[in-house]
């Protein structure tokens, strides 16, 4: 495969949701490592800097060049803590912005030790619940205000902004790729671009390859790529292309389209299955549409797209499914 | 007020999301009961048949009597615990099936030394994530099956089934009112009927206020009503009457239209609130809708909806909007 | 193949939306046909009732013989007229719902004389758009009543409800699967059935093998199938398949799993393509899938299944989109 | 009333659906002016500039003149001919693509002739309805040249883009107010800003007065209001305010907070209403919404939203509702 892909090394591993506590036991980093490690499309980790990992971070790094896997990103961890309840760089109190600014700082701090550049802001707490609830003029001020601060202070850091319309807020303030390329300008900085969650963007009533395409018109802003799927409705997490397969197909053909150089992290929350082997189908399912892109031909769907012809484009679609792959 | 109001235990402490697990220190059951019975508009409690509760059941019943508040019904805990997570009564397995029927029938005795007859399923895992996963065949059939066996063994016990779309199946299936309604029919039992939780019927893009008279209609199968509120695509469990005022009035309008004589309980989660105080909002709105009702009187009502009016529909809600109260 | 395929005539022609009234220049009765019969996987056609058809049925009767298709069903003609604009077998007008029984039977001599015995009701006026609009009472009763007294009039007539969310009305009364189902069985005859449209489903967030296993359960209701895809949020009434490939593949299996022996009738409006084309393009989708599940065997699909496995399931769908068939 | 208001002309006749070409017989200009007149709280009309009202475009400007009506805005007409079905500024045919730009051009002229600077562009038609049928890149781009343009030749002339997720594509290109808002950015022209629809902001999942806040911070981009009501997943274009009654609320809070001195145009397709005394509704809901504010008072509602406490802001919504009114 050409793409470099990745997983968010708590993916291999368990998940919970707000009934059940633990659908199954969870593992020590050293065990989603090595798990992460046995998926062999996998050459990259990407992880969130919550504080039981910050704990172990020299652990995890050298556990992590043993198994030859990258650090391609961390994640702000601005949304497991009781503290960012009421958002992290939104937030109406001064001292939690700073302390939000300061763990951006010591994040980018583990990002070099960990030898990447790219950091990720999910900002899943900032937003709001109730209408009546927000100043939306005083807080969304202050989210622009602080990334534009942290661009400042680490040129060589790219911020990848990661966006969602809800949850686990019911409205978020980066809520779809629009806002979030428009927050990227209005910083006035290069180093800040955007996160596409295939499944952020499905849930925002967004095609993800429209949003390849977006990003790279308005600057070149795709710095970052999470994978799963879903019905559209909710936060998923499902095996990535289990459910949207021609919308993935599109995707894949956008990126090559546009020349994407980044990194494919795989993003999901395997409640029910075991984590390492619904991440591993991921892999699968993506190194199947890229491969069946390739085979296809980027030509051949060129000439189709150029026309805007609907007919054409289901002809297309049947043939591509229908294609053999080596 | 006129209607018999009460709160699952557990919404009056705290909640957690898949992110964050533990937004605010948990309450014990003595200090969630003193919280319940502190909102005075409420009289009674729902409870959630959990292993934790079942353990100090005794106790409290006893602190439930101190506080003078009876316990409305027990819903089967049928989805907290792993070994639910493909299934309880739809499971292919017929060990799980068989221990979800036990379940149920440990929770009967418990209602009867609770003191009630009525017995909440909501069977939030019986359902499925993922395209080609199910047998919906044997699965539906199930826990038909299953439904109408209990309804059997407890012939005065009134069994409500608890429908939702989704969550946390990306499919459920019992998911919307028509199906809670033909399940309860397929059963060919007197005693299932419907609870009917407002937000899941939103979920559903339907108006509660119509399940209210479809449930009427099809035998008068209303067997009792959750309440929380939300934006329509996810369950937010927000403050009743806080986002969706009008569909609460009309709901309101339907209850005393069709003789509703059952609770209304309140079942949020409060994830940043105070699981008290949000609760006791909900109280206060949902005596805010009562009162307008009443006060509005139904029969301006009754001649509007006579007509399918709908400027004369539009011009009443703001009439009822502008109502003063006592 | 081995389904029988059918084509709404009015499709293959022109359709128009709110904003535009002629996309292209509508067909005469005798092209239509002409273009209908011009889709080789096609042996019947669907009609609907609108005056225009009904002042020229005996030469359309005629035509279709030339043409060699089959009339598979007839739909009333209960949503293009303004006098329904307020529903017509749920309207609270005792002579509007008169009206509707009355065009009901004009519709069953049709269909006699085209020698089908479906008629298809789609109640798409029945339903409300405003809040404190409508006595769902009385109107869900009138509508249960008038299919009812239609049942036991043309016993030998199989009458197939067909369910949609929303569109033209806000909230539709028949809006699901499980509320057509239950509407089946409350008017207590075996003739009334489900005509299942799968963008109608999808809208409903159904998943349409699912709801193929429903109806198989409570009483072998699925009498009618139409086809077209959407995006979940919409009745965009695209190409069948283009969209939700997988829904389709796994829909084809129920079919086969179930045994439904009933015709799959194309009911799209093509604004911005040639109707032929775009109905010809959704042949080509069904027979690839049902080639697709043929070749791959229900055998292997039945395996999995019986396993609740996700991760078995995700490897077999990627399986079944590369099985080479002939 | 503080707020001036306006009516889209049309929207005072009738409207048609897909399903039924006339619900109602349509009005003559005189006519319709004459009702738009006869609603007290409205002194404007907004325009479409369809070839039928540009045909006795002078004549239309007379009887305004006459009503004391004032235009407020002009719409392009890019959404009702056939020849802009795959789009007007975003084509891939430049003949296309120049006959909007004249088209345009001609709707300035109109525009001055009526005394009015404010343009409002609808690129309903711009956008795709199938995966694999478009170049993004290529008609995004298209669409930002052609109003870039637009601004430069009229820099008087102020250029509302109003976004819509969908309808009548699947996927329309300006589908947010976060792309509305970066799209007039990218422009690099102070005189491109966004009319905001408010059923469209519903169906994008946005909250209305968020969007008042977000134009109000990145630009002072609000040109322009529509006002409409709907449930969420559809443009259901019904009488404002009689379903999302707390968004509107919040709205007209936020309209006054950020000084919001334009027009709000009333903006309804009442199928089965009288279109005059639907929008004369929405009228009077909007001055109920504004004094209400009003009477209330912002002071209050700062205070609140300062704290960002859930709790003190369902007990404020309550307060609102029941605040007496002059």
């Amino acid at each position: 495969m050409n793409y470099k892909y990745s997983v968010f090394l708590a993916n291999v591993g368990t998940a919970n949701d707000r009934y059940c506590a633990e659908y199954a036991k969870p593992f020590t980093f050293a065990r989603l490592i090595e798990r992460a490690a046995s998926i062999p499309q996998l050459s990259g980790v990407d992880l969130v800097a919550t504080p039981a990992l910050v704990a172990v971070a020299p652990e995890i790094r050298r556990q992590l060049a043993d198994a030859k896997l990258k650090t391609v990103s961390i994640a702000l961890d601005i949304f497991t803590e009781p503290k960012w309840k009421q958002g992290s760089f939104s937030s109406r109190d001064r001292k939690v912005r700073e302390a939000a600014m300061d763990h951006a700082r010591q994040v980018v701090g583990l990002l070099r030790s960990f030898g990447s550049d790219l950091l990720t802001i999910w900002p899943g707490q900032d937003g709001f619940d109730y209408l009546f609830q927000s100043d939306y003029l005083a807080e969304r001020a202050h989210f622009c205000e602080c990334v534009t601060r942290l661009a400042e202070e680490f040129p060589k850091i790219r911020i990848a902004l990661e966006y969602k319309p809800r949850e686990p807020r019911t409205h978020s303030y980066v809520q779809n790729a629009g806002t979030a390329l428009l927050t990227a300008h209005m910083t006035g900085r290069k180093n800040v671009g955007v996160a596409l969650d295939l499944g952020h963007s499905l849930m925002a009533y967004e095609n993800p390859a429209d949003v390849v395409a977006m990003c790279k018109i308005h600057g070149d802003k795709l710095f970052h790529v999470h994978i799963n799927d879903n019905f559209m409705f909710a936060d998923d997490d499902l095996i990535a292309g289990s459910v949207r397969t021609l919308e993935y197909l599109e995707f894949y053909y956008w990126l090559n389209r546009t020349g994407y150089s980044g990194w494919i992290t795989i993003d999901q929350f395997p409640y029910r299955e075991d984590g390492r082997d619904a991440c591993a189908e991921s892999a699968e399912w993506l190194g199947y549409f890229e491969t069946l892109i390739k085979t296809f031909g980027l030509a051949r769907i060129n000439q189709v797209i150029k026309t805007k012809n609907a007919i054409a484009a289901s002809r297309m679609m049947r043939e591509l499914l229908k294609t053999r792959i080596p």
